[in-house]
């Protein structure tokens, strides 16, 4: 079960590297072990070219080294803040993608002015607070602006994305779409001021999306 | 003749992804199977990496699966519409490209001041209808906007693009130039008012590239 | 001698693809045939994936096709032009690149700002006038502006850039260099006026590289 | 010892490319010989793709070519002054990288407005004097701004970015995640302004990531 998760999320990894949201060590994915205390998430400093599943370090939910040669991500203690309160998060991915620390930087949301930001985040994808690593403040940060919000990302200030999701694979998916909105709609209010969605609008796009799209319905 | 087409459109969804055009699953293409009255489209859902001409579905003009093991793409019903009221369509692309999304978010038309423009879409690319999925309304208004208009292109209002041709490759290939005329347009604009083209040069470039372009006029 | 040439050229056309300097079928790369009134250059519309050297066609300077089984480029008659009135040139480069383009559209030259900018083009990248495509307008607007000009890139207006070199080689380096600091000098303009370089120090910049630079002073 | 080194410095090239912070022949990577006055070094005008380990050059630290068949970069004499000057740097890279190349056109620095810059670079990135190729005054504007700076990189005045580093590897670090922070720090001022990180913050931030990030504390 282990061996498997390591190699998922391994692999997904790459999809960081495929879709520019990082650059040289930086950023991370875990993925919770299910039915166990523990979940597995990149080795600190490490080159993606040089990720093995082999090199995944499994760590228990305060963060600390369970199994693996290589010292967690630096990021491990707001992973392990998240999976402790979090029980229905699986996944979570951490980047610093271009236009997402954009906005971040300057502590502010990103609107719904997209039908594909309705359908994946159900509205804006809000701001967490400036927070320093190395205690609880960053996990803090995360759960108290993602508990009871739709949206699965959250831009803490100054420095970064965090996204979670059912799946590892999930929370990385909304770490891709999270760039590509944070992009589209950037650029569009680079010369004017973008449409709104009425908020009824983005109520039926987004119960769509989580109940129709994909082979869900049809399986 | 379908198993061709599913080749084809198969191997047409990997422009998508060369040109930046689509992440993670999003987007599509379909094609009209000549002579008949189907299409065949992207599944819903599907990750690029993983489609093959077998994973391409067949649906008859209403958007009813017809042939294949998945549920067809979440757009399918836009597709079918263009395809029972503009008989002279054979291709159809989706996609929430960048720039032209960035557009579209404002509801603004790109202006034709390029010439490759002028060559491609014979003037602006409009602004088509907010419209929500579900329903014939995205359709409604991609033919609506189309009808009558030289551009292949239409830009769906807060949502993406829907391109059209007389085969798949030119609705894809419209696809290709929508973004990049939208992203030049876009970077003129943020230093300044792109110059006018004069409607009569608009006219005999449109002219010129349609009938002379390409192996055309050799063969 | 004209295989060697069509291998060059075909070869050289992967580094616009390389570059980003193009999308589908657009730009193309010429070449002049040592000691002969002949040229070679991109058939038209033909994809770069497909291009090889058998497919690169040879014209006279008149541009018309003297071998070959494919339609020459469209822009054949403004390589001809060139090449008739600027004996020096053995390479014209022809691209809708995205940022020089931008510049085009805006009928705007492109300021010397960037020390690699005097060391490739002596100074500022002038613009020609909007001319149409399907007679001499569009050589004669490269000539004439290019004449007595250190730069060796145009920005045709509402069009693109050409550039030329005293080889192929050199023509597609000005085209990757022009739209480099198109690129790096809106970007920074976006924030604020970039800081001028003194003309004597273009000057010394442009003396410099022209005659230090590489392995020219070495061998 | 020099064959290892220059195995390392030609590969070290490979990176500059993969984050797109060089085109054509421009940009290089230098690395001290351990325990020798000596440097290797990229050949001027060499392209990324023709870079072997025994085309990389050795040079004293007056910048003369003790070994190699090709003449040394044109930006030598700058690298020699460095590593004569400073004697705790063992790898500098030179690039034109675009968004820290627009900010070094505007002389301006970049302020530290991302807890990744405040982990890398330990404050603002500052500007270094516009000076001319072709004796001293580009090392000695480097030394003179990284002098008593925490920063490892140097937007030099309308030319580009200089980081130094105790191995080229970290050097080549330094100017990824200098372009990186450039190219966010741009996009966000381009819709307002950041947020500034307290100076006791960047502080923290510094010391803890040049401590106790990778593999460090574990091992």
């Amino acid at each position: 079960m282990i061996e498997e998760l390591r190699r998922t999320v391994c692999r997904l990894h790459t999809e960081l590297v495929r879709y520019g949201l990082v650059v040289w060590t930086a950023g991370n994915v875990s993925g919770r072990v299910p039915g166990e205390d523990l979940f597995v998430i990149k080795p600190s400093g490490v080159s993606y070219d040089d990720l093995t599943p082999e090199s995944i370090v499994v760590c228990d939910l305060d963060g600390h080294l369970v199994e693996g040669d290589l010292a967690p991500s630096s990021d491990t203690a707001a992973h392990a803040y998240v999976y402790r309160h979090m029980p229905e998060v699986n996944g979570v991915v951490h980047t610093h993608s271009t236009y997402a620390s954009a906005w971040a930087a300057r502590g502010e949301a990103i609107p719904c002015v997209l039908t594909a930001m309705a359908d994946e985040f159900g509205g804006e994808i809000p701001v967490g607070p400036f927070a320093l690593i190395g205690n609880d403040d960053i996990g803090k940060g995360i759960v108290e602006t993602l508990t009871g919000h739709r949206s699965r990302a959250v831009l803490m200030q100054n420095h970064g994305v965090f996204t979670i999701g059912e799946s590892p694979k999930a929370a990385v998916k909304a770490a891709v779409m999270c760039e590509d909105v944070a992009r589209t709609v950037h650029i569009s209010r680079q010369l004017g001021e973008p449409l709104p969605i009425a908020s009824g609008d983005v109520d039926s796009l987004y119960d769509r999306y989580q109940n129709v799209y994909g082979q869900r319905s049809h399986l």
